[in-house]
């Protein structure tokens, strides 16, 4: 993954979470993701398609998910019921179509998000593409954007 | 989803397994994926874009992972490593691009595909995608296909 791909998710991600949220975000360092780590509790993933193809995910723990999705919804979930899922679906879709329009050049689309719940899960990467971690610590937990973009060559 | 495009993605897994890897397969029946039910414990995960946008997640047990990865790789994996990671999203990647052929009107694109591992994770869609489950057994254990495709409106 080129190195100028990883900003536009960095400066999508703080816009969509302070801008449109106004959640305040502490940024980590970011890291190339290797050894299998356990997700947050909640993780959106999202397919990017274009002269590059990825795939992002958008982990966030419970509390997160439910505040996020609190502001978001304008009412308050206790459980992370369907429209919660909808909510965190469209995070990552707001997160991979800001950076998408930094990244013009590659003229990318974004397929449906899914959503994947379950203490200790993992998400993994083509051994390819080298993906980059980036941390979030908000008022209400954490937030780790991962990000794999691979050019396509024709 | 349209019921014309689930036929796609069921020839194309059977394909893949039949043709490619030499799996015998019975198909269980198709149901609408509902209430969040667990996955087996790996799954591929692709996004399609194009004149509709969707998801496809390849889900299989353990042993049916292990399988597939040493049909395709000719060398045997006791864990869940790297390559076999790989041969998953492989998998996925075959089976959404196979079934992408044959749904050529929607002129789809497939993004990289991501696996997740872990007991009891459970991958959910947007809410508006009634994505249809599509059970198979073979030899070594149960496959679950799931897919969510909804039109893009320009």
């Amino acid at each position: 993954m080129r190195a100028e791909w990883i900003n536009p998710f960095v400066t999508s991600t703080q816009d969509v979470f302070t801008t449109m949220l106004s959640f305040e975000l502490i940024r980590g360092p970011l890291s190339v993701k290797k050894d299998p780590q356990p997700e947050l509790e909640i993780s959106g993933v999202i397919g990017l398609t274009g002269r590059a193809a990825g795939v992002v995910v958008v982990s966030l723990s419970r509390g997160v998910a439910l505040h996020a999705a609190e502001t978001m919804l304008g009412s308050r979930h206790e459980e992370v019921d369907a429209d919660v899922i909808d909510a965190v679906g469209e995070l990552a879709n707001m997160i991979a179509g800001g950076a998408k329009r930094q990244l013009e050049e590659l003229d990318m689309s974004v397929s449906l998000p899914s959503v994947i719940c379950g203490t200790n899960h993992r998400v993994q990467f083509p051994s390819h593409t080298t993906p980059i971690a980036i941390p979030f610590e908000a008022e209400s937990g954490p937030i780790c954007i991962s990000v794999g973009l691979s050019e396509v060559t024709k």
